[in-house]
Order: structure tokens, then sequence, then C-alpha cells
């Protein structure tokens, strides 16, 4: 009879709850996947006489987070505390003691996970960290081994489900960004200071971690662009569905030669695009492999049980490389070079929306100015404004670099019949 | 240096080429995974003069698969030569004689799973077999490993590329039933002999795989249902659109209690629901857990890279396990004993067009004897028909028994004002 492999959890809340509600309750199920069994031996826990909703069996609660860093019996650390301070340096010193990681903890793998996982290579010490995207989606895992053969070319992420509920709204109530917001918080789906969520600094810390896995290289958060989604208008919602699109908040990595970049913006989907008809607070995460091709994995972004899973699902694999003696492998997995794509060298496609004065040859004018910048057309819709003098003209590009659409803005800018330009987007799909 | 693990490949096809090119070019990243490397000792071929796209190295080929399913230093046989005779034959030989198999078969996993399975288990023995549903998307490994915590309680497969293709077609382009066939054999999607396809058996062989691993039980394809898509109409699609649905060729594992059930038909898939965008050749596979709750797997569902991306990640597994010395537990995971559901005791909601005379009461006729059999409407919508006497009634009916059903089937065939019972489908979403 091999030992019980010995856990020290981290944090007792919800999520925690659920972790040890799964390993209580699915000891014979996780001994046939792992060949061993698994104790939880000591919690964390903020409060040692708070009733819990789980038998905690011979566990011992502590409030003392080092009893369990220094425990040499101790195997795997589980962390679901969250934040940054102090749980970077707990992981840390539990790492240099030799232990290995689990962890639901977005913000801590985004800031640092590039030291931590290179402490963890250095120690042999595995972190795995399935819950801190997509909650219960095992995108992760499919980025680690499934596409372990592959070359990713391109990630497209809705991975915040709280600005996906807003512009869902938005899209099928035609309510407005102040009222969609007020009624998430309404609901607790967001903050009552949204910012992380609406400026899109959370989709931003979850495109680190998938672009550091698709890509294998040492991603950091300062390296995504993020853009929310505070000026996306019910206009400009209308608009989108008039062409066959649909604004989402998008996180897009992407390669181009040996470059990569990332970045967090609203963006056009096209309507026959999977991640278009993703809704509410689902998240789903779009990837595209040289050999695979296009897959997508969906699933609920966050929620106690659906964590739990992820976060069990990470402890067996910890468990199993204890047995094979491979454990920090793939904690080293960002090893090749990172070369950053300037935000000028960027392809995309481009939806804009001017108002102009009505005036013979307006159109040609501005035709003209986009041949210049070798910005070429796929679509273009002028109407009359409502209520006013002039035209509306909505047009989206082929696919051209930044530098050359940004040249294009800065004269339209300039142009005497440009009255405004309303809206700039990015357009996928 | 631990030595190589040996493969031993049955079949050298487009799959097969595709392995080698895989296992050849990835040493380094398949060595940092599953911690040894991994040669291909022997591999079996039709024809040993035939010139080869890929340089095999040290590997020897063979007309004889005997001389690989007997080497003793063979670990793991490779096979993908499909079809179930002679390869059944050779597996539960390679399984007696302890080798481990990887598949991409689907027929010999849905017709002789079970037997396979338990042999496998008998012997200590791996069989994982990926890409034998859904190509490139790891499905598979997702109902074993990342929701092993998780109780599923459904799982809903659009896992059959060429009719997904047809319907497509159908939907979007008003095109027939006769005129999509024909347009897929002419691009190869679909054989000359559509049947397997077009009557929902490929379907109906993956959904009996899926269904084995989301319920961990023995489930058989004679356990599942099935009927195809032959008799969808132009007319029927124009009434899903209608009302917000989409026709879509559909396998369906659910659990009611400790009784499953499983089957293939062509279903109304509501518009809102992440499986009625699916379009063309791609597959999707929607499954409910009772922990992760909704979550979909979207990807290329068949194609040479794609599915030779997911035969070497199950090779990486079965390599790990070795090391681990954990070979043959998942096969054995389908424990539970098998219960079905009776067709009759099955719920779902229905979608009915009927013809009627137009008379006075009709619809008061047609309410009071769905009423009687404790079916309710969720929707109905009464037209006049077009150049003839009498209207169409259109109807969704709420959740309810397949028996309740039949019941009122039966009665509405033989009242006097019902022209005819022109569709029946199966409503979800």
């Amino acid at each position: 009879m091999v030992k019980a492999i010995q856990i020290g959890l981290l944090g007792f809340g919800t999520v925690g709850t659920g972790v040890v509600r799964i390993i209580q309750g699915h000891q014979d199920h996780l001994h046939r996947q792992s060949g061993s069994s698994i104790a939880i031996k000591s919690i964390l826990v903020k409060n040692l006489e708070k009733s819990r909703a789980v038998d905690v069996g011979n566990a011992q609660l502590t409030l003392d987070p080092w009893s369990i860093i220094n425990d040499p019996e101790i195997n795997v650390i589980v962390e679901v505390t969250g934040g940054v301070n102090p749980t970077k340096e707990w992981i840390l010193a539990a790492i240099k003691n030799g232990k290995h990681v689990v962890t639901a903890n977005k913000d801590l793998m985004a800031m640092h996970g590039n030291e931590l996982l290179a402490e963890a290579a250095r120690n042999k010490c595995d972190i795995y960290y399935e819950a801190s995207v997509g909650g219960g989606i095992p995108i992760i895992r499919a980025l680690m081994d499934s596409f372990t053969s592959d070359k990713i070319t391109k990630i497209m992420g809705i991975v915040n489900g709280t600005t996906n509920y807003m512009l869902t709204k938005m899209a099928q109530e035609g309510a407005s960004y102040k009222d969609v917001l007020a009624e998430a918080q309404a609901l607790g789906y967001a903050e009552s200071d949204p910012t992380a969520d609406v400026d899109g600094l959370d989709a931003a810390r979850k495109m680190t971690i998938l672009a550091r896995l698709g890509f294998l290289t040492d991603v950091a958060l300062e390296d995504v662009r993020s853009k929310g989604i505070r000026d996306v208008t019910q206009e400009e919602m209308k608009y989108a569905s008039k062409l066959g699109y649909t604004i989402k908040l998008v996180g897009i990595a992407e390669r181009q030669g040996d470059k990569i970049n990332v970045s967090v913006q609203p963006t056009m989907m096209k309507n026959s695009h999977p991640l278009s008809s993703v809704n509410g607070v689902f998240n789903a995460v779009y990837v595209y492999g040289e050999a695979v091709g296009e897959t997508m994995f969906y699933g609920p972004g966050a929620g106690e049980l659906p964590t739990a899973t992820s976060v069990v699902s990470d402890l067996v694999q910890v468990v199993k490389n204890l047995k094979l003696g491979v454990n920090g492998l793939t904690s080293d997995s960002h090893y090749k070079e990172k070369k950053v794509l300037s935000e000028a060298e960027q392809f995309s496609k481009t939806f804009i929306v001017l108002r102009v004065h009505d005036r013979a040859g307006v159109l040609a004018q501005i035709t003209n100015l986009l041949a210049g910048h070798e910005v070429s057309l796929e679509s273009i819709i002028q109407s009359p404004l409502q209520g006013e003098q002039g035209s509306e003209l909505c047009m989206i590009t082929h696919r051209s670099s930044k530098a050359s659409l940004d040249g294009v803005l800065s004269k339209l800018n300039e142009m005497e019949v440009v009255r405004s330009i309303d809206s700039v987007y990015r357009v996928e799909g």
C-alpha cells in the first residue's frame, strides 16, 4: 500500500469547500485515476470557529500558512485564496520547499507566472492552474496535452463572463451600457467597482496565461494591450447586426511569422463564427492550430463547482506526475524566445463609422484616401443622418496593418468633409 | 537513460503517415511530456514497394501483422487500419500479449469496445481511442480526465460531418435533400452509398462510445436507436427557422434517474443553443455535468492531421501510464450496472406539423386531445394551406413522455378533421 499523497489547502471559501467535498466524495475514482489515495492534511482558514459545510475528516485547520508551507509531509499545496499578496510569497516558499502547486489564481499566474514557473522548473515542481482561465472549461489541459504535437497560430477568447453578459443584454434587448452595468451589479455579476471587468483587465490576465501556453514563451501581462467596453453604444450594436456581426469583448493572441501579439478589445465577430453566439456569462476559447485546424471550448467561466472540478483534475495530474517522476517538466514549457509584434505591424480587418457632410465627391475623396494607404474595403453602407444634415458612412476594411489604418484615421480627422469618426473596431471571423 | 518505448503501427495510410511525421518531428516535446522517447519499430503496410511521404527511420515495414502483434519488444500497438475484420482479432491478440493499444477505429470501439476494454482491464492494458470520435476534438480526454469528479447527465453531439454539411446547406441555401446529397458526394464528403451517414449509423457508433464514457457503463451499439435525415424537407427547415430553431442530426445520451437512453435523430435545436450554430463539416459535443454545468467542445470531425494529433496525444498518455504503472485502470471504467430507459419512458419536447380540414372547433378538438394525454403546448402556429383548402398546424409541446406522445399521434391519425401528420421531431435547447 503506497502512502496517501498529502495535500495542504490554502483557503476554505466556496471553492475550497468544493475541493474538500470532491476529494472526500470521490476517493475511489481518484485512486483509480492516479494510482494513489489523496488526503487533505491541513487547511488554512481565517476563522477556526466558523462552522463548515463539509466534514474535514482528519484535516487540521490552521491560521498559520507557514505551518502548511513548511510541513515536510505535505506534497502538494492547493491555493484557492486568490490575490497576489501574500499569496505569491507563500507559493514561492512552497516551491522552494519542493512542493507542487495547484492554483485557481489568475492574477498570480498572469502577473508572476513566468517567475513562478521558472522557480518551479528549477525545483522540479509542478504548477497547474486549469481553474484560472474559463472556470470549468478544460482549456489549459487541451493546450498542454491534446495539442502537444501541433503549432498554435491563434487563440481567441471570450474569457470574461461579466462583460459578455452585458454585451449580450445590449445586443438582445437594446439596453444601454449604463443600464446593463447597473443590472449586472444588482445581480452580483459585476463588482461595485467594475474596472477590472469592463476595462478588459481581467480578460488581459487570462489571455496572458493562454498566450504563454499556446506560444510556449514567457508572455507577460505588460505585453497585452487592452481596451474595454465602456464606449460601446447601441448604434454600434445595430450597425454590427445589420452587417451580420456581433460585438464581443475578445482576447486575441496571434502569431505572425515568429512574432506574437496579444490584445483584448471589443471586436465585431462575424455571425457565422462560433464565438459570435457565445452568450450571457458563458466563456469560450477558440484555438487555431496548424494541424488540428479550428477548435472551440465552451462552458461556464466561473462558479464554485466548475472551478473545484478543474482544481481536482489538476491535483490528479500532479499525483500522476509524482509517481511518473516527471514533475516540473511542463513548468518549463515557456522555452521559446519571445518576440512581440509591434502594434504598427499588426494586421486586421477594421470597422469604421464616419459622419460626413453631404457634398458631391465625398465618397470618392475617402476611397482615394484609403487606396493611397493601401487599405481596401470589404463593404460600405452610406445612410442619411436622422434629424440632421449629412450622411453616415459605415465601412469594413480588408486586412491592413495598424500603421496604414492609423495613417488613414489621422487623415480622415483632418478632412474638411469628415465631421467625426464615431467608431473604430477590430473585425474577426 | 531509459529505453525508448517501442511502437508497432498497424496501417500506413494518411493517418498512419501523419502519426509517423508527428512522432519523428516532435521527439523533444514528446520526451518532455512523457519522460521517455518513443520509437516506431515496425509498420504494417499493404505494399512494401510503395514510396512513402515520410522517412520511416529505423522502422521496419512488414506485410505480416503477426510479426508486430507477437513481437515481445513492442510495448504499444497503434491501429489506424479501420474496419472490424480482421482488426478485432489483431487487437484482442495484442492485448493478450500485454500490449497497449491506441486506435482511431470508431466501428471497432462501438461494436466491440465492451469486450476489448474488459479484456484490456484483465491484462492491465490501456486502450485509448481519442481519434474515434470528433477527430481532433479532445472530447474523450475531457470525459475521462477533466470531468472525473463530476456526474454527467446529458451528452448531445453533432458527430457526423457529412450530414451536418448537408443540413447546413439545406438550411442556408434552401437546397433539397437530394441536391445536397449529390453535391456532398461530388465533393467527397459523402460515400456513393451514403447509408452509414444519412441513416445515422455512424453517429450512433460515436454516441455509443461517448455514452459509455459519460455514464461509466457498458453501453452497446444495440442500445442506440437511430433515425437519419432522409425525410427532412425544405418545408420543415422553414418552419424550424420561423419558430427560432435549426434542424440538426443530434446524438443524445441522457440519464433519467439511474436509467440511461441513447438515440440519434434529426432534432430541432433552439437557435440560442450553441449546437444550433455548428455548421458545415464541423463536429461538436455538448456535455452537461452536475458540477460543471454546460460545456461544449467544437472542432474538425475528421481529417488526416487532426486525427493524427489525437492519436499521438493518446500515445503520450499510454507512455505516461507505463511509467506510472497504472495501465489498464481506465480500461475498466465502465463499471456501473447498465439500466436502459424504455422508449415509452423517455421525456422530450416534440414538434408536430398536421394538415387539418377547415372546420369550426378543429383547434379545440386537438387541444382537448392533447390535454387528455397530459401533453401541453409551448407554441402553436396555424396557417392556411397554399393552393388548397384546409390549414396547417405547427405545434411544439412541452416535455412529455414518448408513451403519451404516441397516444396523441395515434388518436390524431384517427381523427376525421386531421388530413395528415406531416412532421414529428424531437426538440432540444
